[in-house]
């Protein structure tokens, strides 16, 4: 259960609705997932959050697989359930292969390690990584 | 300070020397950095950690570029200074470039930021994800 | 599933008891939340708990609404579920708006966004911030 | 020490020193801050984070105050001492007096130990907590 | 639900099957937790962390009740649900009593909350704390 | 640099000074460390906190050097080098050696890693852990 409602396409204001829309075109699906439905009833943060993921997630400097991985990375990190399941579902649509989610898996893991093992024997920072 | 003494060159057993000096040829530098000095120590965990990471890092599944930064982004995730710094110097040797920076930062805050909403919300999840 | 049980009224110490009956008497209804029953086990801690969060949460130099938007915050970014439902719930029983809350979600993203940028770019602390 | 050059003013790009500008206009100040510094090399980035955040940390359905303090909780909790310095400053700038600030460190410190305790406990959720 | 399907006995590879083998024989029991299913797609990783795992939670410079409850005080502070239930019937299996498992609790919680308090108030680490 | 100046002996109200008393007579040193000169500011924080984690961190269902290590534990995963610092110091002085100390960072690596991995699986609580 969630701390609001979601509401149904029923429910949406006229710029909500403007924005499922533009979510169902983008992806090429009628499905519109709960956290867009969660976010609805405000709407200025649906649009300017849609409007910043749509661009960012897209074509950039790195490819739209590998942002999707890294999403999932700092979602597991952080502990959210929903946002590792979207992130992964997304990463999958986008052609990771069981071989690279095994691989993402593991270098995650290996992350959370080292972190643990750095802050508990504190380590200083070397000089050589001043840029 | 560290919560152990860095160990030098001079102070390292055997078999601690032996892992030294597979960092150096598989870096091509004589520079080993603080966190194979601070688990020195115990030269189990430096034999299996360094034997670990120098596979899992290597070429897999994923590119060791792609997986440097999703290292950058567990890290920054959990507030571990040392490994931001270490992995974001790594992945700079590597190939990433200025703008390839600027997005992987981009993507981490947009991660943190819907993780938060997601959280706050407790939004759940959808059927749609089940695999 | 919790990892103890749940404790009933009929399996309640007298001491466990006592605090039962003061949440009921502060709160003004007979319902007492999970948090507690899970507690009841540990009698010295469920009134050590009830006795600090009681004094703490009510008036003070900060308003109590206030005070639990600030509980949801840090329980978001910790990624604890019922603290999350709980503490909101105690909002919307203090006051919270639908417009407040929907501020206080995008406060609280907009706080892990930057949290997650700073951390990424390891900006150092200005001097000025110095007291 | 950051994983990036922080900007001088000289070496600002006129869409970065326009945004530098807008931040010396608001605080009635020319100190500019690390963070923004930082995010100078980013300039979409830069415009976006400054043109959001201003206009979320004014007035709205919640107090500039209020907002302030939520942001140094989510810092806290994520271990950002940097956003932790700045916000805290900010918080004080904005009104924040010393008994409040204790408050404030009090109230983060209780919902950082029932976090703990709820989580180690795996509390469900209650029924009565469905929106 | 998970992100990969869990694998039944009959789906397992061979090397998968000799790692759930010695699972069974260490721990007496038939019961194989959901944890070394989904891992069981990456026979790598399965073998890896199963060998390292076992080893490492076994007797040692410290006893392996204390490993678990160390491992349940991890946990808890990355809000992993499944790895506090899992790791909280491991210590009961060890021997941990209830007074035991309400004094973890306990310890869990204040650790928390000083955390808290001592990032809030930005505490700078004393000299003598320095090995 | 703290968010609050730290009150040296002369500073202290007396109801302060009566607690560093406390503290110096507990300790068998004169040496008060900075996380009590932060909260002297408040009084009231001070005697709880104080009162509080003396008891705690005394004998009782486990022992004194155990809790040490869980709250190292605990602070590691939260990212509080302040905390990690003062109670390794804490630990090594109640007789940590550097072989339980190795052990204690393998134990938290090994929980932070699988934390990860599980949470990147959403691997589902199995139900033979209902208690």
């Amino acid at each position: 259960m969630a701390t609001v409602p979601l509401l149904s396409d029923e429910a949406l204001s006229p710029r909500a609705k403007a924005v499922f829309d533009a979510i169902r075109a983008a992806r090429g699906t009628d499905y519109v997932n709960n956290f867009w439905r969660a976010l609805a009833h405000d709407v200025d943060a649906l649009e300017e959050t849609w409007g910043r993921l749509s661009v960012l997630m897209g074509p950039g400097a790195l490819d739209p697989l590998v942002k999707e991985m890294i999403y999932v990375a700092v979602s597991t990190a952080n502990g959210c359930s929903y946002c590792v399941h979207s992130h992964t579902a997304a990463a999958k649509a986008k052609g990771m292969s069981a071989e690279m989610h095994a691989e993402l898996v593991r270098v995650i893991g290996a992350a959370m390690m080292t972190n643990g093992m750095v802050t508990a024997l504190q380590v200083p920072v070397d000089e050589v990584f001043d840029v």
